[in-house]
């Protein structure tokens, strides 16, 4: 590999799947959340099943699921892991015009299944948003975000005060 | 996570990705079958290559292959499994006018490999279908069906008096 | 590209995806359907929402309608089509032990909608299985079928006394 | 299909993938965006390419345009359309601790982009986040949100006093 | 969107997926060829159907043309495409140890199926070499290029001398 | 299964993912590289960031890294791996008009990685040419070869005067 005149371009700040082969395997598991936030009558909507499109939150919830599978498809230097659990939780209050999305992600590996979790989150967010759009395109997805992380040599991690 | 006015929609009976990280690995075998019911002489033409779309057989088997290593992408609760096998057989009987399909799935994991054999033979099936519907539109896939599973902790099972 | 000694391995009978460049866009319906076959008290289960997986229903009709949408991903030779709209029905007859599932897919494109109709039927019939298998392994996917399709310039089709 | 004894399950309020084929094929635009809220230390590193996951913004933008692509496989009801393009700026307000990102996503087709630009700029967040978690596990996506659409029967839409 | 102390990352050199709203669509066909050199009595045996695998020609052709539709999933700022057709020949010339691919594709769209067509004949030489690998690791993949493109404003294109 | 006048279409010769339950895991590791050759000025603009589609390198590095996590996708009898790392290297020689990748994957499973290794390289080779052929349309991938592997019970194996 001695070629002489090469411009060198993958010098340190490249992007990379750093090898993760040295890690023990060990119990993981992540917890994520996320809001949508929109009005209360359209919140009604979605509670009682009267949105064009459907019933939002049983589709939202494995729109989830099925996402945080996909999630190396998706997150270019996430490893393949194997996901042993997924659950997706969605509660709604209806007065305050918000739905609170709860992803946990477990798995036996090497690396952390942070970003499973923040996909299933995510992802169960804008399917809430895709079935209700209809009734109102301004609603936003807020506080996409890690609640806690157990496992992994770095120790477990939690949110200060997380709501 | 105490929010006062919640209406809790996640209650038993919504989806979850069962968490099996408790779960032994042990080698998994399932193999499922299915059978695609067509007329003698569309039957014949499939056997002697003569169809529009060219060697039905040889796509089918690659088909339920590939699909079997896809199932946790379309079936939303199954879990990512690492398949250590999969082999798909294709009989054709020309006088009954009948393809039967036969798949295996095997694997050393924490989950059983059910739905992957069935995944490989349906699609095996459905492409057989693809194939042949340029001369006979009325063929039907029948018996999809788990045959026998073995390994994992409630034991084997094999269907009684399989065809 | 003449090279004297080949071996021709692509004479007429290996696979290929068929050129419809040539064929009219046409509005495309095709309707499929299947039944899972299984017992009664594992379909009252199903109904009453008791199974351990949670709400087979619900999941069963989105994993249809999302696998009609990755018919090209699954059936080596179907050309991609611009689906327009995807509905899935699931009906249960508790005493007689089967679930219905009747899978309509439509769409303005050069080549008919059955496959996807069809993986739709059958992704859905597969995912109520996978939601019961754990109450009862030995449930069968039957009659995987085309009931009718229209638009194409080979005219309307329907099934002759379709149950 | 006259069944008699039939518990129907799929009156309305059942998910379901709305047949637009009746819409017109118009030019449709659709701007959305986000923002990932970390750490001013974390900001400068990400924008000096000290990260140790390597070029965070150029793989987060490549990961949204990726993600726009395959909107259908993650978002359970929506039509597959055909993207003329898709765009994802990232700016970095480093002294605020803000990525801000803006995704672009046009077609013609007969239904709108809405979801392909938020999946973009989803997952770009995500990602940017992904490649900035081991510096620091708490940064949050926030405001996923549509900022303008145009195109369609329904008429152009833009948020009030976007920021 | 005026953030004054904005450290803008967009200007121009970073990449996009353009807009082709604009284009014409028209008939757009796409020539691409690959090799695979290897050794005289693993082509004998690749062409005899002795390969351990299995039956190497008609799986790398199917897999050259499932690839081919998969094109925007790999390339990151390729367009999603109609292709109308696809096929994947492969000539053995035993004596001389070669493995001859072409593939064309063919659409009716805003832009060429250059990539679908050189994707469709890499992927069909890498699944040559996956299946004759156990018996010959050293095998190459030569020539992988675009042979012609005809429909497009930019004009038709035939390589010079093409072997 | 004994149904006596079949015509057996499953015997030797016929395509199949064959079982590695009874391999052992062990660290495997493989090298594979591609070049794509184009004309000086090309390559020049190509280090110089001046190409329509944006940044050359990034893109094509971060595509080969996904693609490598997608092969059990692409290549039909490839086995789904647990990738512990992907690295791809892109080395420009300006004057020989030269764009030499490596990539290398490593994996702790019962198969070897050299498939990951090839479709890497060669999807990073691909998306280069992509974003270039614009301005050149006839450049050409050679050499799409595997360097090296280590790891496995056949031993390691290393290609001899490999440039």
């Amino acid at each position: 590999m001695s070629e002489p005149r090469l411009t060198h371009l993958d010098e340190a700040g490249h992007a990379r799947m750093v090898d993760v082969g040295d890690k023990d395997t060990t119990r993981r598991v992540a917890v994520a959340s996320a809001a949508l936030v929109l009005r209360p009558d359209t919140a009604r909507m979605l509670v009682e099943g009267r949105l064009p499109k459907g019933d939002a939150i049983a589709t939202a919830r494995i729109a989830g699921i099925m996402a945080a599978k996909r999630t190396p498809d998706l997150i270019p230097l996430c490893h393949v892991v194997s996901l042993s659990g997924v659950e997706v939780e969605v509660e709604v209050d209806v007065d305050a015009g918000r739905c609170r999305i709860t992803a946990t992600a477990t798995a036996a590996d090497r690396t952390g299944v942070e970003m499973e979790a923040l996909v299933a989150a995510s992802t169960t967010a804008l399917t809430l948003y895709d079935m209700t759009k209809a009734v109102e395109r301004g609603a936003v997805v807020e506080h996409v975000r890690l609640e806690s992380k157990t496992g992994g040599v770095r120790g477990d991690w939690h949110r200060d005060g997380a709501a």
